[in-house]
Formats: C-alpha cells, sequence, structure tokens
C-alpha cells in the first residue's frame, strides 16, 4: 500500500438553504479548501426550543449540505467566515474527527 | 468571534424506511431535540451475513437519513424509544462526536 | 433496554462516480461488510490546489457517497482494496468512529 495515504482531517458539514450554496462554496474555496461535495435536497426542522415552535428551517425549505475534509487549522478561520451570515441565515455546521484516504495524485502541494 | 458557540454534542444518523419519517420525528420532538435534516431517496442493502442473504433492506426500499444532533444525556433516552421500533422494523442508528457551530439566535433557552 | 446494543465501529463514507457503485459495493460485500447505505445525486468538486484548478470532480458528474459501519479490523483489508482503483479515478474516502445501535436480529453470526 505504498500510495495509500491516511491523513487526520477535521469534516465540516454545512447545512444551509440551497439558495446560499454559492456563497458557501466560495467561502471555502478562499479559505484554501480543495474539494467539497455537496447533498441536495435535503428537508430539515429546527427550532429555538420545544415549547416556542420557532422554526430554524420551515419545511418547504430546500436545504444542502455541503461536506468538505479540511485541515485543523482551518476550521476556526472557516467557522468565523461563516458567523456574521449565520446571524442572518438559518442553518448549522457539524465538525468531527476523520481520516481521510485521498490519493497521492489528489494530494497537490501540502 | 464574539456570538461564535462551539458545542460537544452527540450526532445521530437514524436510517430507515420513509414510510416510519414522521414516527421518528415525532419521537425527537417528544425528546426534546430542537432540529434535524432528513436525506431523501437513500438505497440501501444490508443482510445477517454474507452467505445467509438475509436482507435488512430491500434494494427497492426508500430509505431516510434522518441527521440531528443532540446533548450527550439525550443519547440513551433517545435510543431506548427506537428500540421497540428497531425490534420490529429494519435500519441502524450511528452516533458519533461532533461539535455544532450554531449561533446564539438558535440556541433557545438552553 | 435488555436487546440494544452499541458498538464500536468504524464509519467508512466512500465517496466516487456512480458509474462505479457496483464495484465499489462488490469490493464490500467481499470483504465481509454486512450492509451499507448509498446517498444519490451528490455534487462535488475537487482539486490539486486552489490555484491550479485541476479538478478532482467534474461539476456534472454524478457521485454517490456509499457509508458503511464496518469492525475496525476491517479498513485496512477495504482501504487497500481501493487503492488501485483511487489511483486511476476520483474519489476519497472518509473513515471516522462511530457507535451504531443495532438490533440483535440483525447481527447475524458475528
Amino acid at each position: 500500500m505504498n500510495n495509500l495515504t491516511l491523513s487526520p482531517l477535521k469534516k465540516l458539514e454545512i447545512i444551509l438553504e440551497g439558495a446560499y450554496q454559492e456563497f458557501a462554496t466560495d467561502l471555502l474555496d478562499h479559505a484554501g479548501v480543495k474539494g467539497y461535495t455537496i447533498i441536495n435536497n435535503l428537508s430539515g426542522k429546527g427550532r429555538q426550543g420545544f415549547h416556542e415552535g420557532h422554526l430554524m428551517f420551515n419545511e418547504e425549505d430546500l436545504l444542502i449540505m455541503i461536506v468538505a475534509a479540511v485541515p485543523p487549522e482551518l476550521v476556526e478561520p472557516i467557522l468565523g467566515g461563516f458567523t456574521p451570515f449565520f446571524s442572518q441565515h438559518s442553518g448549522v455546521v457539524f465538525v468531527s474527527d476523520i481520516q481521510v484516504m485521498r490519493m497521492v495524485k489528489f494530494k497537490g502541494g501540502e
């Protein structure tokens, strides 16, 4: 397995309205993220609390989830970049630990 | 980043037949889960073992994955709530550690 | 909760062109993976680096994500099995830690 690499990275799962896909992918591009995958046509619901019934997402919204694997040092700048957006728009970002198998040909000049 | 919060939570990924979506989201609602996202139109296959060929999912089933971020103390009650269901129906629940960026406006009265 | 089991497993998320779905699921089957779920119709973009603009995925490609929970000892053989494929084709594999709730009836003869 001489060309198999497993790198510890952070997985970002960014859930937001599909209308803002380009804003989000531009932000990732400019942060130096090298790739992402988008899951389309999600539905969702969120609210402030069970009794309040304030919706975070409308059931009719077209949501997307953008999945990206990034070096740990990019997490904070990316989240910081999303902060103004999420103060105005619905959505959530999940951050988790992953290892990524990626072939050398895709590794670029790291 | 004065209004950026990163909270350690558990991610639940509940995969089951789409026909039971309302059962599952009602269970989450009653457990106090404040939001979830649903990935529709999954396909899948499962079996008891390679040779037996007992299918957990039929290839024709319409599966969904419900993704929810919950406080750690909700994991056991939620899984317990699903136990009777999964003793009768196909499906699986993945539990993993995540951190969630969510704006203060969505945090409710925690 | 006498029949609730939570097993520590590894989650594989294999993102590749949909045209190679059968290759990938056959590889998982032969490695002894007992089930998987497929998220269809993803879009994605990847490149070697921000400036180079070498695409890992074309925006037009039909991508899929195959999600499987496997025992830790299967991770290396499976990744090794994918190595020759990913030296020729685009894609990525994410590996992460999960716990799985699965009913006894689905556990097979482990």
